[in-house]
C-alpha cells in the first residue's frame, strides 16, 4: 500500500500497491478514537477537535472535561494526524559539524532541547562531520521529515558558505553565520568576552597584562584581541606587542606551547603580572609555567581563561576565573527565533544577535 | 482536517475539521510525481514502487534506469509514505538522563549516530534530567512519531527501574541495566578495566600500589575495586586496606579531595610508588599533591586514571595514562542491536553486553 502525501493541499492519496487501485477502508473504525473521547465527555467532535488544536473558543469547564477523558482513555493522536490538524510536524533538525571532537557544546544542545521541549519539540540530532554529502542527504531526510525548522551548530565560531543550506526551511546558525549574510545567526560577543576578561585583570590592579591568543584569523581569536586593546585604552595603557603570543601549534600541543609561552612572558625582564589565556586548555599549561617560575597564583600571577570548560575550571587549583561561552543560551534563543517567538529578521535582514559572554569569578584573580 | 492514522490496518481516514464530513480530494494530482517517475523511466508504477521497496525482483538495468530518473526528477517520497511502505519510520529515540553535567558521553552520542545513519535512520535526541514525567512524555511522543526504538543511556553506569520503559517500543539501555534484567543492555567492563590499569602499573614494577576511589555503591566503584583485587592478587601482592582510600566528596570538590588523599598516601612510612585514580578529574589533584611531595611524575610515583577525558589527559603535563570507557562501541552496538544486527537475546533472556576500556598509554606510567 502506498499513501502520498500533498503538503500544498494538505491531502493523502491512497494507492495499492500495483500503484492503480485506489482505495479508501473502512474509516469509520479509525474514528472510534476521537469519537469515544466526545460521546465520553459529552461534547461533540468537533469540540474534542478544538482542544486538540488548543482552539481557545472552548469554555474551561469543557476543555478540563475533553482533557481528562482524553487522558482516562489513553488517546493520542498520531504525529501525521496532529501535522496534519496544525500543520506542524513538532520536529526541528539540529545538525551539528564537529561535535566530537570536544566538549564546550554540550549546554547549547541542552538550552536547545529544553525550549524545544518548553513547547513540545522533539530534536532531530546530526553530526556531519563536516561532510557536505553527509549534510545534503541528512537536510533531505529532515525535509522528508518536515522538520519545522533546522539549527546549524559549529564547534567554533566561523563564516560558513550560504549555499550549503535549502531555501524552504527555516534556519538559523549557531555560533556561525553565511558568508552572505542571508541568514539569522546567533554569535558570541567575542570582543566584549575578551574586553571583559582583561578589564578584569586590571580592576584587580594589574598594569602588564600577557596575552595568549591563538594565531587563526578567525572571529574568536581576532575578536578577543580587539577585546584585550579596547580594555587597555579603556584604561589608558598602551598596547605592547611584547606582550601579546599567538599560538600555532594544533589541539594536541596546546598547553605545552602556552607553557613555553607564559614562561617566555614570565622572564621578561619587566614581565606582566595578569595572563590572559585564548581559552581554558592553555590555561593548563600556564599553571605549570607560572609554578615553574615559582611564582603563586593570584598572588604573583593573574590568570583569566575563556569558554568554562567545567571539568577542568572548577577543578584545577586554584580554581579559574574565566569567560563562560553563552551556549546554552545559544541553544534556546535558537529554538525561539525558529518557532518566531524572537525576531530574526530587523529591517528585511536576517538578525545577528551576539551574546554576552558572562565573567565566572573563581580564584585565579 | 483531520486525517487518522489506523496503522493496525495500514490505511488513513480523512475527515474535515468539523469531525463530519469524510472526503478524498484530487488524489491523481498526487500520484503525478511517482507517474512520471514511471513515464521517463519507461516502466510501470509497480516497478518504480519495487524499487523504492528495495524489492530484489526487478533487473539491475531496470532498477539502475529507475534510480536514475528518481534522481533526475529530484523524487522524494514523503517519510510517512516510506513509512507506510517499509513499516519503518526510520527513526530512533536517544534518551539521557543528565547529558549536561558532564562531557564524558559525546562519543556514545556519535557512535551511536554513526551507526544509525549508516542505516540511513536518524535520532531523536531527548535528555530527561531524570524527570519521571518528562520521560513519560518523551516516550510517548517517540511513539506517537512511530520510532522503530529507543536507547536509554545514563550518564553513570547504575541499575535503572525496568518499569520506566514501555513494552511496546523495542529498548536498549547503555551505560546502564533494568532491576529484573528484563532489557538489553550494554555496559563497560568495570572488572576487567581496573585490572587492566593496576596490571599496567605492576608491569611497570610498582609493588606498593595506591587506589584513591569513591565511596558510592555503584558498579564502577565496586567493579574497578574488585579489578584491582584482582590485579594484585595476579602478581601474589595481597591487599592492604591502608592503600586504597574512599572520596565521599561530591563532584565539586573532587580534585581536592584527591590531593589531600594522594598527599596522605605519600607520606606513609612504606609510600606507594604507583597511584590509580577512580577517573581522570581526580588526576589533577593528584598531580598537585605529587608536586607538592616534591616527587616526579613517572620517575618518582606513576599515576593510572580512568575516562580518558581527552581535553584533560592528553594536556596535563605529563599526558595521563588513562582508561578509555567504550562509549563510541557502547553507542554503535546499540543500534545494531535495535536493528537486529547483534544479539540481543539469548537463551530466551536478555543480553548485557560487557565491552571492554581500552588501556591509552601515555606518560604518566
Amino acid at each position: 500500500m502506498i499513501v502520498l502525501a500533498n503538503d500544498s493541499r494538505n491531502c493523502y492519496d491512497v494507492f495499492a500497491n500495483d500503484g492503480k487501485q485506489k482505495f479508501l477502508v473502512d474509516f469509520e473504525q479509525a474514528m472510534v478514537t476521537i469519537k469515544e473521547v466526545a460521546q465520553r465527555a459529552g461534547v461533540s467532535i468537533r469540540t474534542v477537535s478544538r482542544v486538540l488544536n488548543d482552539n481557545p473558543h472552548v469554555a474551561t469547564a469543557t476543555r478540563e472535561q475533553v482533557l481528562s477523558v482524553i487522558k482516562e482513555l489513553d488517546f493520542r493522536p498520531s504525529a501525521a494526524a496532529r501535522y496534519m490538524r496544525t500543520g506542524h510536524s513538532q520536529l526541528i533538525g539540529f545538525l551539528t559539524d564537529e561535535l566530537a571532537q570536544n566538549a564546550f557544546s554540550y549546554d547549547l544542545i541542552i538550552g536547545a532541547q529544553q525550549a524545544a521541549w518548553e513547547h513540545e519539540k522533539l530534536l532531530f540530532l546530526l553530526n556531519t562531520g563536516n561532510d557536505v554529502h553527509v549534510e545534503t542527504r541528512a537536510i533531505n531526510m529532515m525535509r522528508d521529515h518536515q522538520v519545522e525548522g533546522i539549527i546549524y551548530a559549529t564547534m567554533y565560531h566561523r563564516e560558513i558558505k550560504h549555499s550549503q543550506f535549502p531555501e524552504d526551511i527555516p534556519t538559523v546558525l549557531v555560533n556561525c553565520f553565511a558568508d552572505d549574510r542571508s541568514l539569522p545567526s546567533i554569535v558570541p560577543d567575542e570582543i566584549s568576552g575578551g574586553r571583559l576578561a582583561v578589564e578584569t585583570l586590571l580592576e584587580h590592579g594589574h598594569r602588564r597584562i600577557g596575552f595568549v591568543n591563538i594565531a587563526a584569523r578567525e572571529p574568536a581569536p581576532l575578536g578577543r584581541l580587539e577585546g584585550y586593546r579596547e580594555a587597555l585604552a579603556n584604561y589608558g595603557i598602551p598596547y605592547d606587542e611584547a606582550l601579546v603570543r599567538f599560538i600555532e601549534e594544533p589541539f594536541e600541543g596546546l598547553a605545552t606551547s602556552t607553557y613555553d609561552c607564559v614562561l617566555s612572558l614570565l622572564q621578561m625582564s619587566n614581565p606582566p603580572t595578569g595572563i590572559f589565556c585564548f581559552n581554558d586548555l592553555m590555561v593548563l599549561g600556564a599553571y605549570d609555567a607560572v609554578r615553574k617560575a615559582n611564582l603563586r597564583i593570584p598572588e604573583d600571577v593573574a590568570i583569566v581563561g575563556f569558554d568554562n570548560v567545567e571539568i577542568l575550571t572548577a577543578q584545577i587549583h586554584p580554581p579559574l576565573t574565566t569567560m563562560e561561552l553563552p551556549n546554552f543560551e545559544m541553544g534556546q534563543l535558537a529554538i525561539r527565533m525558529l518557532l518566531g517567538l524572537e525576531n530574526s529578521i530587523h529591517n528585511n535582514q536576517p538578525i545577528q544577535h551576539m551574546l554576552e559572554c558572562p565573567l565566572i569569578m573563581r580564584k585565579s584573580v
